[in-house]
C-alpha cells in the first residue's frame, strides 16, 4: 500500500522568507466563551493590567489581556530575527509511514532545527524584544529540561539584554551541558531551589536536599524579577501571550498545507503547558470555533504528569511557592510533583488556560496520557526511520501519531495526520540510555497521589464547582 | 556601513528538492596532474583494485582509483536520502556582518541541520548504500569527535545494516551521550584501543591506560572488516571517495550563490581529513583548474595538529597501526597524535590526498593555523549574532572569516567570503565550559616534537626527495 503512493508532495515544504507571517493570530477573539479572568489570590477579584506590570512588561500584559483582536502584528525585529531560523519545514514522513505500512499520510513541522532544539525560541524573541522596547535591564525565567532557558539566552544575547535563568536542581544536575549552552550566550543560571531568593531559603531551610520543581523556579524567578529594578518576569509557556507568539507554528503549517493542497483530519500535540499545541492549532482551531471544518485534536500528556485526562478544571495557582496570580486551567494542584521517573519535560501541574477552555468545552477532542516507554519506543522507531532524533516531550506526539497512523491502517482509510515535533532530544541522552539499557521506569501517580494535590487548590474561585 | 546594505537577498537560500544534483562532481578529474596511487607498504607498488576490495566495497574502490569521470550518478535511494535532511540552506550572515561592521558579505553553507549534526551523513548513507548493494552484512569503522559514527549508525540503522564503531577512548570518555546516540540508532560503539582487535591488545598490552587515537581506531576498525565475513571498513574522511560524496555541499553552494548572483572571492572551509572542504571547494575549483575563474581558497586548521602548515608532503600510513596503505599526502607521521589539551576533531595525522596535491600545486590558496582560544572566541561571537552554537571544528572556518571580513573593512573592499559551517557543537559542551570559565589551553607542537613524527614516515615511495 505505502509503495504506490506518489511521491509528488516532497519531503519538506518550506515557504520563503516572505511568507512568514506578519502577525500572530490570537484564538481568544475567535472563542465563543467568557474567557475567565486572572484572579488576584487575596481577593479573589480579577486582576487588571496595572496589577500585572510589576511582573510583566506593559506590552505583553496587554496581549495576555487581548480577546478582541484576532490578528497582532509582529514588530519587524522580531521578523528578522525568525529570518534566522524560519519557515521550519513540514515534513512528509515518508519513512516511518512505510514502515508503518500505512495509508495515512504523517506530516510533521519540525520547530527543533534552532539552537535551543525547540519551538521555545518563538517567544522567547518576543517577549525579550518587548522588554528592550521597555528600556528594561533584563528578564528572569525558570527552566526544567532547558529548552527555554536556551532559548531566551539566546535572544537576550541577540538584543543585548541580561538574562537570569532559574533552573530546576535535579535537571542542572542531569543535563550540565544545558547550563553550558546558556553561559555560551552571557545567560546567569542559578540552580533551584537556591539561596538567592526568599521563597527558595524557605524551601530548602526545611528541606536541604530538595531537588526543585518547575513551580518552584517560577516561584523565585518571579521574586526576583518583582524585586529588581529594571527587570521583569518572562515564561515560556502556558500564558495567553506565549501561546499567541505559536501561533507562527500554526499559521506556517496551514500555509505549508495549503500549498500542497492538504486538510488534516487530526491534529497533535504533546501539551504540558500547552504552547506548542496552542501554536500548531491555531488557524485550523479557528476553522473548528468558525464551523469552517471540524478536524479532530489530540493533546499528548505523559501518564506521570496527567494534567488534563485526571486534573481538575478550577482556579489555581502557577506556581509551587503560591505567589503568581490564580489561572482558571485544569491542574494537579500546585504542590504535585512528578516522580523523577519521569525523563523529560511536561511536568507543569497545571495547563494553559486556553487549552484548558477549550478542552472543556470539547473543541479539544482528546487528551490522551502516554507512559514513558512507549514514547521512547516511538522516538527510537522515528529516529531510525525519519533521521532525526526528537526530544521525549515531542516523541509523545510521535507516539499518538503513530497509533492514529494503525488505527487508520486496521481500517482501510487514508486518514491525513499532523503533528508537532516541537525539538531534538540531543540534550536529553541520560533519558535514552536509560531506554536503552532497559532501566527505564513507568510511572502513574495513584489516585490517592492525585487526590493529596487537589487538597491544596485554594478555594478561591472556586466556591462555585463547576458543572 | 552595514546598515546601508540592502536586505534583497534573502537570509536563507533554499533550493528545492529537484535541485539536489543528481551527480557527485569528481574534482580528480579536472585536475592538472599524474595522481600518485596508493602503494602497498610492503612492495611500493600500486595497489591495485583488487588488493583494496578487501578493505572497502567494490563500487567505492571503483569511485577510489576513478579520475576520469567528472560526474558519477547518484543512485537514487540515496537522493531520496538525502531528501530528508538536504538541500542544507546558504545562509547570509547578515548579523555576524553587523557586529563586525564589515563591507564584506559573509555566506556560510550550513550542514549541522542533522543528528548527526555535520556534513558526514553525506559520505555516510552513499558508503552504507554501496555495502547494502554488495549483499554484506555491515560495516565497520572508527569514529574521534562522534559525528562519524553518529552518520554511519543513522545511515545504517536506516537501510538494516550492522554498524561496529571502535570510538577513540578519551573522546568516549568525555562525551559519553554520542555513545547513546549511536547505540539509539543500533550501532555497537567500542572505546579504542580494545582488546577486541590485536593492535588493540598490542597497545594496552605495552600502555594499559593509552587513551586512543584516530590512527589507532582505524587499524582496529580495519583489522575487524578484513577478518569478519561480510564486512567492509567505511572511512569518513581523507579518501577520494569521501570527497566525490562531500561535493553534494560545493554543487549546491554554487546552485543558491548563482540564484542570488553571487561569486565567492574567498573560499574557507577547516581541514583536518579534508572532507569538507574537498566538498565545498569542488565547483569553484573546477572553475579555477580549468582557468574560468580564480577564487582564494584557504584551508584552516588547530595549531595544535598542523598538518598543511607544518607537516610533510609524503607517503605515509593512514593509520597509527600502520596496516592501511600508504597515501601521497601531506603528515606529521602516523605515530603523531595532537595534545589531549586540544579538544574538537580535526585530529588526523595526514590530509586528503587530493587536498594535499592542490595545496602543493598552489592551487589551493592558503593554509591558516589558528589556536584554540581564538577558534572558541569566533565560536561564541557567531553563537550570539548568528544563534547557531558552531561546532569547535566548523568555528576554524569561522575564525578565519571573521578575519578575513576585517581585513575587508581595513581595506574598504567588498569582498564576498563563503565558508561552510560543517557541524553544530551541541556534543562538545564540554570544550565550551572549559572556554567559559578560562582553563581552555593552546598547544604548539615544537620542531622537535614535529621532527620526531617525521622519522616514523616510511621510506617506501619517498626515495625521490620532493623538489
Amino acid at each position: 500500500m505505502a509503495e504506490a503512493k506518489t511521491q509528488e508532495i516532497p519531503y519538506k515544504v518550506y515557504l520563503s522568507e516572505e511568507e512568514i507571517p506578519t502577525h500572530w493570530q490570537n484564538i481568544r477573539a475567535d472563542m465563543k466563551t467568557d474567557h475567565r479572568p486572572l484572579l488576584n489570590p487575596g481577593t479573589g477579584e480579577p486582576l487588571k493590567a496595572e496589577e500585572l506590570e510589576p511582573i510583566f512588561c506593559s506590552e505583553l500584559v496587554k496581549q495576555e489581556l487581548n480577546d478582541e483582536d484576532k490578528f497582532i502584528e509582529i514588530p519587524e525585529e522580531i521578523r528578522n530575527f525568525y529570518k534566522m531560523y524560519r519557515p521550519s519545514p513540514l515534513v512528509r514522513a515518508y519513512n516511518l509511514e512505510k514502515a508503518l505500512d500505512t495509508p495515512a499520510k504523517i506530516y510533521y513541522k519540525f520547530e527543533g532545527g534552532n539552537t535551543s532544539g525547540s519551538h521555545k525560541l518563538n517567544s522567547a524573541i518576543a517577549q525579550a524584544y518587548f522588554a528592550k522596547e521597555q528600556g528594561l535591564k533584563g528578564v528572569t525565567t525558570e527552566t526544567g529540561a532547558g529548552q527555554w532557558g536556551t532559548a531566551l539566552a539566546m535572544a537576550c544575547a541577540y538584543l543585548g539584554l541580561d538574562c537570569k535563568v532559574y533552573m530546576v536542581k535535579c535537571s542542572a544536575e542531569q543535563k550540565p551541558y544545558r547550563k553550558s549552552v546558556m553561559e555560551t550566550y552571557g545567560a546567569e543560571v542559578v540552580s533551584s531551589p537556591s539561596d538567592t531568593t526568599e521563597v527558595g531559603a524557605k524551601i530548602l531551610e526545611s528541606d536541604p536536599d530538595n531537588s526543585g520543581s518547575l513551580g518552584t523556579a517560577i516561584s523565585e524567578a518571579v521574586e526576583v524579577a518583582t524585586k529588581s529594578d529594571g527587570y521583569r518576569y518572562v515564561l515560556g509557556s502556558v500564558l495567553n501571550q506565549v501561546l499567541l507568539h505559536q501561533s507562527i507554528i500554526g499559521q506556517e503549517a496551514k500555509a505549508a498545507m495549503d500549498k500542497i493542497g492538504e486538510y488534516p483530519d487530526i491534529i497533535i500535540g504533546c501539551a504540558g503547558g500547552g504552547s506548542n499545541l496552542g501554536g500548531l492549532m491555531v488557524s485550523y482551531m479557528s476553522d473548528k470555533l468558525n464551523g469552517k471544518a471540524n478536524p479532530y485534536f489530540i493533546a499528548v500528556e505523559p501518564a506521570s504528569c496527567p494534567t488534563l485526562t485526571r486534573g481538575k478544571f478550577a482556579y489555581d495557582f502557577c506556581d509551587t511557592g503560591m505567589v503568581t496570580p490564580l489561572a482558571k486551567m485544569y491542574t494537579l494542584g500546585s504542590q504535585f510533583i512528578p516522580s523523577a521517573d519521569h525523563a523529560g519535560g511536561l511536568r507543569f501541574h497545571g495547563m494553559s488556560p486556553i487549552l484548558s477552555q477549550l478542552y472543556h468545552d470539547g473543541y479539544i477532542d482528546e487528551a490522551r496520557a502516554v507512559e514513558q516507554t512507549k514514547v521512547f519506543e516511538a522516538a527510537e522507531l522515528f529516529a531510525r526511520t525519519e533521521g532525526t532524533l526528537p526530544a521525549p516531550e515531542s516523541s509523545h506526539a510521535i507516539a499518538v501519531a503513530i497509533d492514529e497512523a494503525l488505527k487508520a491502517k486496521e481500517e482501510g482509510e487514508e486518514k491525513t495526520i499532523l503533528f508537532n515535533l516541537t525539538g531534538t532530544g540531543y540534550f536529553d541522552m541520560s533519558a535514552y540510555e536509560q531506554y536503552n539499557n532497559g532501566t527505564m521506569k513507568n510511572y502513574v501517580p495513584t489516585d490517592e497521589e492525585l487526590q493529596a494535590g487537589f487538597e491544596k487548590i485554594p478555594p478561591v474561585g472556586n466556591e462555585v464547582p463547576e458543572e
